[in-house]
């Protein structure tokens, strides 16, 4: 099955686009967790029992497990084994934002795809689709290229111009008509840019986005949806992260976010 | 002390520029090591004893220690707390190519300059200096920004031209002009792109440039010395991986390439 079908079939199958990011960061998880042996594992796994049924992907970032060393990896280790575990058809992402040069890559595929076993990883477009080969010859595996990125200094670089087209333009251009041979692409759309989004929904047709930057980061979903969603009414992961996991009720803002998602979508 | 001294005062009081890549690739190192219980720390260490009186700065790559999960990151801990025990004076990089929006940022800085403790960090500028912030604002630690980077594939993005300069010329006037405020900037400038390197030496003044591609990779480092360095004599830190710790004799390698380093400097 190509790897995006995993998404497609589980979006559908809940009739949610809900993305929660799990991001332990430690000063923020309830006090209960730090005091336990594996305080972001146990954390992670909480939210997990409680938002499941209501999401369709989880994306976790590795920067906050990287913060507490080796100690943190193993916690990343077994919450991507739990997750693959008890809810296999939940789509993965592990938001890492790597990019190196082609042989090094190498190292972060393997370590990313094959040792933590996640469906996708983000990655920076910097070194171009050369660089990038080890990542995209994975059939079984998503890449997620940055393309236009939520936080408010993303126009520094991505609004550059070059003959007429900004660099958030050229990289949708390149990733849906080039670097997506195997059909296991997808971009970075931030939800702070709608206008953005709904040029690069039509320079890419079908091409799914994830997008980061509803709630704390002020995104406006149904912006989003309206702008974002493609023909098969797919096509986004909704991601939410601090307004879900560090709620009083994780439970019911995912399902709060997921009962927005369809009431947008069916408009 | 301002963190780029530290790199100064050491290429000075050894006279090289030498910057060895330490990147333990577990299918590359010999098989004595690859039974120790610390293959590729033991690795390092063994070269760092072969390598030190040549060697002005040490950079470590990130992906091959992840590739091996946990037990690769206890490794990378101790090869660095080695390196600030044993050989203080020398200037350490990790390479880990990172950038995330400014709060997820707080992680990787928190892992890479106090877990680790490295120097300093290689980082993408795609998503501008306000998400690089908490980067930038240690004064104690050096931020390297790509802006030419060494494989063949980096013409795709950062040729791109807008209002006539290229994407790296405005990497290139962007870090040294705005980013640059604590004086703690470096830039990576592949050896295998001299005429880049050159026009880089003119737009930065005296900024320092990350060399990789000297070896392997096939730049010439003639045509480095020549274009690259700064009106102190300074100004450049020579990367050179494969050639050095793969070499049946490392020591004599690393002697070899800093001997040349000075030749050429001479010049």
């Amino acid at each position: 099955m190509n790897p995006i079908e995993k998404y497609n079939q589980r979006a559908k199958e809940i009739n949610s686009l809900l993305c929660v990011g799990l991001d332990p960061d430690f000063e923020k998880i309830p006090t209960r967790f730090k005091q336990m042996e594996f305080p972001q594992f146990e954390f992670s796994k909480w939210i997990i029992e409680e938002t499941n049924e209501y999401t369709a992907s989880y994306k976790t970032n590795s920067a906050f497990y990287e913060e507490r060393g080796d100690k943190g990896i193993t916690e990343l280790k077994m919450t991507i084994d739990y997750l693959n575990k008890n809810h296999p058809d939940i789509f993965t992402i592990l938001d890492a934002k790597r990019a190196d040069i082609g042989n090094t890559n190498r190292g972060y595929v393997t370590s990313i795809f094959d040792w933590l076993d996640f469906d996708a990883v983000t990655l920076h477009p910097y070194l171009g689709s050369e660089a990038l080969a080890p990542f995209l010859e994975r059939k079984d595996k998503v890449s997620i290229i940055l393309c236009r990125t939520s936080n408010s200094g993303a126009p520094e670089f991505q609004d550059l111009k070059s003959d007429g087209k900004t660099i958030w333009q050229i990289v949708a251009e390149k990733v849906s008509k080039e670097w997506n041979k195997n059909n296991n692409c997808m971009l970075v759309v931030g939800a702070t840019y709608p206008k953005e989004m709904k040029k690069i929904r039509e320079i890419t047709g079908d091409m799914t986005f994830l997008v980061p930057g509803i709630g704390t980061q002020g995104g406006d979903l149904e912006a989003v949806l309206k702008n974002g969603l493609n023909n098969k009414g797919l096509g986004l992961l909704v991601s939410s992260t601090g307004g879900i996991i560090f709620a009083e009720n994780p439970k019911a803002e995912a399902q709060k976010l997921c009962e927005e998602i369809r009431k947008y979508k069916g408009v």
